[in-house]
């Protein structure tokens, strides 16, 4: 169904018999179908995928969504569940057939219970309000991407999205207690609960990460933090990125666990100055590391020391600290910025997103290195180092003939790597339609297929979200092909 | 299935076509099929429910389960895992058309990786090995039930077991990396992987806490935790269990995560002083409150201080406090039986599993105790007071005619105050036999029916654990009823 008539008018009859359908439930305002107004729509954060939606509809409650995934399931219309579009696997690249169903409307906090820590949301409520609603009475939101002030709750439930902050804290799934999903057949159910012990299967779980394949969730019962009595933010700068590496590993079995411990190397270090200019990543570093404690003001004060110990141990040239809020943000400001600061230095550039045990870190980066040689493609590491989940960038022009295709080629390079590594292919940004076809590199046919029965449990007809996170008889060429698409953008009939 | 004939002989005329295929997997000693040996395998730690299995069959490893689970379900035979038998819900209890599938011979701890913090057991391995294992290079296995010492890991993972240390660290399924997997059509499948971060749907989380009805587990892989700095105990003692639970909540607000915060009343002190004697544990104390806190040696210290404060401040008469293994492990030891005391010095004891919201604490032990008193039997009150997991132990005797349904009926109204109150039916015993018929005070017919679809995913011919967990048309009344045909289980003929 993806990408099929791409260059015909699309065969979606369908449109002017439903499009009263879903006006009746949303409205005349909740259903975009110009065709220059669903252009906005055509894809999410990874922008090589592009496709354009049958029709765009914006509901505001549950009971619309309901609705809505009813109508799709008796006229047998595909979906697509779309957030704030930030995802970087092209979860929400829509289907040409189909119809994009946009949570932008539901924005609403739907209940703040300090006593309980917890919070519950709409799903288009943006990552960073949630902390902003609670943080006055002492508490936050852990689960912190980098694209925080403006992805959404609901895309961050469907990628199982991390952040900086996740070491300590854990992912989203780790800080979602329940949800109200509606399911492809247009049916609502109430998964988890208000207590994080609930009997039974543990559906929540399932269902956040499941990319848009098993529902949408309409209401997000999250939990909160109280934010730690002291924070502290330490920049070492090394001459190696295997003395940063180390350090990483001597931290962890030293027993400190930092809520966050992130290292980027000279060329991140680099874009990031020329672009933010925070004035405080040293430009000849070879690599820098960022490690933020928390806690209490004592048990920070101790640890910043073992810490800075363990730098100064393994050839830190300079340590720099920060507990002030003001002087962290910048130290975090430029690490935040990291890849729309690659944007900017190169003309165009792919985030790779891979996993490995943190034993084998200098080992990958300097396989990474060699990879980056011998494709010729330079290659920015940033990356979580502390769980071991690596951002390459890997920087490139477009506008070469085959540099996309050869880039392609690298990524899938660094992603066996890190599976044989004994990795994963994803530790925050999804599978999406980017890496599908790698799945099995990672399961064999049986783990999949059992996958495949649970997606067809919610999934029978397959309309929600078809053809991503399971690798389709698509090979990784076709998906290649389809990136090119791109160009004929403005040559669609409509 | 369940209990049915067990009046007369059974109809399993397939087990002696089958013990052949059987111990052509196992061996002759792996089988075990004299009417005498059977009876070990009768019941569960919930000795009310009895039922002595048609088979037991003793595999080794992955292949002979798979090989074993694929005779049953060729021949279509029921069959039930059972771990060492320790569960709290019934859940291992056997079917007499069926074969029960003992982990007691897969103890290996396959793999140790100290650097990567991971340990790779088989199902029998007994939950306290693991620290055991790993301790003299400073690591633990965090989640401890009460029954650590004689529980396995693989009951654990059916459980989702939780433990009094699991308030800082989670329960089970926050520890659990990944699985191989019998389902119960024989295939073997790898579910998670060896690093948190793993894409596709989480199955593993899915399959923590599942109960048997999904498959067996036959290798899992377990994250250890760093043995912190400083443990310190600290035990408060209050004239009511108001001030004891106001404590609880007071550290929870001020941002305090105890490792383990455990509420005992006088009625279980005195139990415990009576059965193993403490001597730490002052009788004439309304409610006694156990807090560890540990962590860096600064960090410890300064919580103590914090948290003494707290409960002087809600009128504790006594503080005592223990930083050495050996004065702690005092402390803990009469928590730790709490339930085994209860079974000493009452002729029978219920131990019911339900939680609440931490902001109820106070309001429902005052409901549980008007319940008692309108119901006439005692409750001791011992439970996990930080995260709202409470296991009141209603005493009775089982000789008094009538008591157990009575006993029964008041546990019910425990759960369903529990789940009024915005908590939930069970916190880490699990469904089992014994809940099943509650389910559906938590979930309507359609939550319900979602989580059997996933069930018949795994287990489409029902055979894996059937009528555990889910409600089934028999009433909670003939649940009472199958309790008294324990006093017939001499008289039935084989």
């Amino acid at each position: 169904m993806l990408l099929k008539n791409i260059f015909n008018p699309p065969q979606n009859q369908w449109r002017t018999k439903i499009i009263g359908q879903f006006e009746a439930v949303v409205g005349k305002d909740g259903v975009v179908r110009r065709k220059d107004e669903l252009l906005t729509y055509e894809c999410d954060g990874i922008t090589g995928y592009r496709q354009r939606p049958a029709l765009v509809v914006l509901p505001r409650t549950t009971e619309q969504v309901a609705a809505v995934v009813k109508i799709c399931h008796e006229n047998e219309i595909p979906w697509v569940a779309r957030g704030a579009g930030t995802g970087l696997s092209g979860g929400a690249l829509p289907l040409e057939d189909g119809v994009l169903i946009v949570t932008a409307r539901m924005k609403q906090i739907l209940k703040v219970d300090l006593d309980n820590q917890r919070v519950i949301v709409q799903p288009g409520v943006i990552n960073n309000w949630v902390t902003q609603a609670v943080n006055g009475a002492g508490f936050y939101y852990a689960p912190d991407p980098s694209s925080q002030i403006i992805c959404s709750i609901g895309g961050n439930v469907a990628e199982n999205s991390g952040g900086v902050h996740c070491l300590k804290y854990g992912v989203t799934t780790n800080h979602v207690l329940g949800l109200k999903l509606v399911i492809p057949d247009g049916s609502i159910i109430d998964v988890g609960g208000p207590v994080q012990e609930m009997p039974g299967y543990d559906l929540t779980g399932l269902f956040v990460g499941s990319e848009g394949t098993l529902g949408i969730a309409t209401e997000i019962t999250i939990s909160i933090l109280k934010v730690p009595e002291s924070i502290c933010v330490l920049l070492a700068d090394f001459t190696s990125i295997e003395a940063a590496g180390q350090s990483v590993a001597d931290i962890i079995s030293a027993g400190i666990i930092p809520a966050g411990m992130e290292i980027m190397d000279n060329l991140s270090i680099n874009a990031v100055e020329d672009v933010v200019a925070t004035g405080c990543y040293p430009r000849d570093a070879d690599s820098i590391l960022l490690v933020e404690l928390d806690g209490l003001a004592v048990e920070v004060a101790a640890n910043k020391k073992r810490v800075a110990e363990i730098c100064q141990t393994n050839g830190a040239r300079s340590l720099t600290s920060a507990n002030d809020a003001e002087t962290r943000y910048k130290l975090w400001k430029g690490r935040k910025a990291a890849f729309a600061a690659a944007g900017k230095v190169s003309a165009n550039y792919f985030v790779q997103d891979g996993v490995i045990p943190r034993t084998q870190l200098v080992n990958v980066l300097r396989e990474i290195n060699h990879l980056s040689e011998k494709y010729g493609y330079r290659v920015a590491n940033v990356f979580h180092a502390g769980d071991g989940n690596l951002h390459p960038l890997i920087l490139y022009d477009n506008k070469v003939a085959g540099a996309w295709e050869e880039v392609e080629e690298l990524g899938g390079e660094i992603l066996k790597l890190c599976v044989k590594s004994g990795g994963s292919l994803s530790g925050e940004h999804g599978i999406g339609i980017d890496k599908n076809c790698y799945m099995p590199e990672m399961f064999n046919e049986i783990d999949l297929e059992t996958m495949q029965y649970i997606r067809s449990c919610f999934n029978p007809k397959g309309l929600a979200n078809p053809g991503k996170m399971f690798p389709t008889p698509r090979t990784c060429g076709e998906a290649a092909n389809a990136r090119k698409l791109e160009e004929f953008k403005d040559a669609e009939l409509y």
